[in-house]
C-alpha cells in the first residue's frame, strides 16, 4: 500500500478535464456504481463518504471528505480529504492519496465540463460569485474549455474580489465588481458557502448558464428560487442533489419539484440532453460525484511523492 | 497523520469486549450516529464503507472494508480493512489503521456480549458450525464472558473441523463433531459464508441462544427460516439486518417481516429487551456495526506500530 501526496504539481488541467468529462460520460452511459455520498455530523463541521466502482478506468474506492468552514482560523484548509483506492481482483487497499488539493481541481473540471456542453458560446464573459479556493479552480479548469473574454469577479468582501482580481489580472482580464455586475455575464459560477440565496432572478439575462457549486449541504442555497424556474437545470446526480444541492432547499420549500430536473452532466456528455436554444438559461447544479474523485486518483497515482506501508 | 498496524497485539479481549459492549449500550440509547454500510459490488467481491460518529467516545470516522472470498487461494485474507480517524475539532485525518484483524476481533465482542446478556446459562456448551478466522474470535471473546464446559464444532469439512478441535484443544474442551451435534448446544454461534440455510430448525432445543454471525450481505443465510420463527430475533441494526443481515433472505422471500424483529442489541445491553424465560430460543443477527470499529479502534490507537505521514 502506498501513501501519495504532492499529487497535484504534475497534473496538467486539460488532462484532468478530459478525465472528469470520460466518467462523466460513463456516468451518463450507466457504466459506474456510485452510491450517494453519506454525511455524518461532527460539533464544527461534517464529513462525508463517498464510495464508487469505475469500471472503464478499472478503479475503486472511496473518498473521505470533510467541511468545517471555522477551519481557516486554525491554519487548516475548510475541506480536506483522502481517497483510499482498492484492488479490484482482490479489495485491497492499494494507495492512500492526499486528496484534498484533488478535490478542488476535480471540481474545477466538472464546472469546465459543463460550460464546454452548456455555455452559450466558446467565447464569453464570465461572472464569478465568491473568491475562496474553489473560485480560482473554476476559472483555471474553465480556461482550458472556453476563452475568457472577461472575467466579473464579487465577494461579499470587495477586498477579496480585488485580491482576486490581482491575482488572476496577469492571466485573464479579471475586475472586482457590483454582483449584479458579475451576474451580468454569459456563464456565472456561484462557489459560495451561502445558506440564503445570492444571485438574484433579474440580475441573469436571457441565454446565462450557470455553474452552481457551492451548495453541498443541506440547507444551503446561492440562487434565488425564481431562477430556477426560468431555467433548464441540470444536476450531476440527481439523489445528492435532491439532498444537498442547489435545488435541496427550494425542493424541500416546494419550490421546486425533482421531476423538474432537465438531466444529468452525464446525459449532456453522451448528448442524450443540451441547451435547446440560445436563449435558454441553464443551470448546472454540482455536488460532486465519488467517480470524479477515482478518475482524477486514477492520474494522480501516475505522479506524485509515495511512501510505501506495510498492509496487510 | 498516523499509519498504524500490529494494533491487536497488545489488545486485551476482556477490555475490547468491554468497549463494544459499551458501544452498544451507546446505540441503545441513541447515542451514536451511524448510517448504515454502503455496498459496491467488484467483480470478485465487494467492499462496504461504513463511517459513524461515537461521541462518547470522542471518535469519528469510517472503516473500509472488502469480502473476497478467491483470496486465500492468492494468499490474502478474504476480509482486509482500513479504518480513517477524523479529528473531530476539524475532521482533519489523524490515523489510518489497518483494521484487518480488529475487524475479527470486534465482531467476536459482538457474539461475546450477545451470549453475555442471552445466554440461558453462564456455564455452557458451545456448537460452533463454521471453523474459519471468525469462528475462532467468536470462542475467544465469549470464553471472556461464560465459561465454556465444552466446544461442540462442526465443518463442512470435517478435516477443518478436526484442526480447530486441535487447536483450541489445549485450552478447551473441543470436539469435531456432526452438525445435529453441534446444534445441540446452550449457545449456537455461525460463522459460514453459507447462501441457504445449514442449522436446521429440528436440531436446535428450546432455550439455545444463537449468534448467526456469517450472513452479512444480501443472499447470505445460515439458518432455517423456521427457526427464526420459534425465535425471538434480536438485530444489530436494523437496517443493516433487513439488508445483509440473517433476516435478508427470509424477509425478501416473505417468511419473517422486520416487525418481528424482537429488538436490537443495544436495548438488550441497556436492559430494554431481555430473554424473557429459559426456555425460549433468542438468535443475535449480527451485520457488524461500524461504531464497534471505532470502539476498537479507540484502544488500537494506544499501541500498535506508528508511522508519521505528512498530512495535509
Amino acid at each position: 500500500m502506498q501513501y501519495i501526496t504532492d499529487t497535484e504539481k504534475s497534473l496538467d488541467q486539460g488532462e484532468i478535464n478530459r478525465a472528469i468529462e470520460a466518467a462523466f460520460a460513463d456516468h451518463g452511459n450507466g457504466l459506474v456504481q456510485m452510491p450517494p455520498k453519506v454525511y455524518v455530523t461532527l460539533p464544527a463541521g461534517d464529513f462525508r463518504t463517498m464510495p464508487a466502482y469505475l469500471p472503464s478506468l478499472a478503479i475503486a474506492g472511496v473518498k473521505i471528505v470533510n467541511v468545517h468552514p471555522d477551519n481557516p482560523a486554525h491554519g487548516l484548509p475548510t475541506v480536506m480529504a483522502l481517497t483510499i483506492i482498492l484492488d479490484l481482483a482482490t479489495g485491497q487497499p492499494t494507495a492512500v492519496i492526499n486528496a484534498t488539493k484533488l478535490t478542488d481541481l476535480r471540481t474545477g473540471a466538472a464546472g469546465a465540463i459543463a460550460c464546454k456542453y452548456l455555455s452559450p458560446e466558446k467565447t464569453i464573459t464570465l461572472g464569478v460569485v465568491g473568491t475562496g479556493r474553489q473560485a480560482e479552480a473554476q476559472v483555471l479548469a474553465t480556461a482550458e474549455e472556453v476563452s475568457l473574454e472577461k472575467i466579473l469577479v464579487w465577494s461579499r468582501n470587495p477586498a477579496h474580489a480585488d485580491a482576486f482580481a490581482k491575482k488572476l489580472g496577469g492571466r485573464f482580464d479579471c475586475l472586482s465588481v457590483a454582483i449584479e455586475k458579475a451576474c451580468d455575464a454569459d456563464v456565472i459560477v456561484t462557489t459560495t458557502p451561502s445558506r440564503s440565496p445570492i444571485v438574484r432572478s433579474e440580475w441573469v439575462h436571457e441565454g446565462t448558464h450557470i455553474n452552481a457549486i457551492g451548495a453541498d449541504a443541506p440547507g444551503k442555497e446561492e440562487l434565488d428560487p425564481a431562477l430556477l424556474r426560468r431555467a433548464r437545470v441540470f444536476v450531476d446526480d440527481p439523489r445528492q442533489a435532491v439532498h444537498s444541492g442547489e435545488i435541496n432547499v427550494p425542493i424541500s420549500r416546494n419550490l421546486f419539484r425533482e421531476d423538474e430536473i432537465a438531466g444529468t452532466l452525464g446525459e449532456v456528455v453522451t448528448l442524450k440532453k443540451k441547451r435547446n436554444h440560445s436563449d435558454e438559461i441553464t443551470i448546472f447544479d454540482s455536488t460532486g460525484l465519488a467517480i470524479q474523485d477515482l478518475a482524477i486518483a486514477k492520474l494522480a497515482m501516475l505522479h506524485g511523492r509515495k511512501t510505501e506501508l506495510v498492509f496487510p
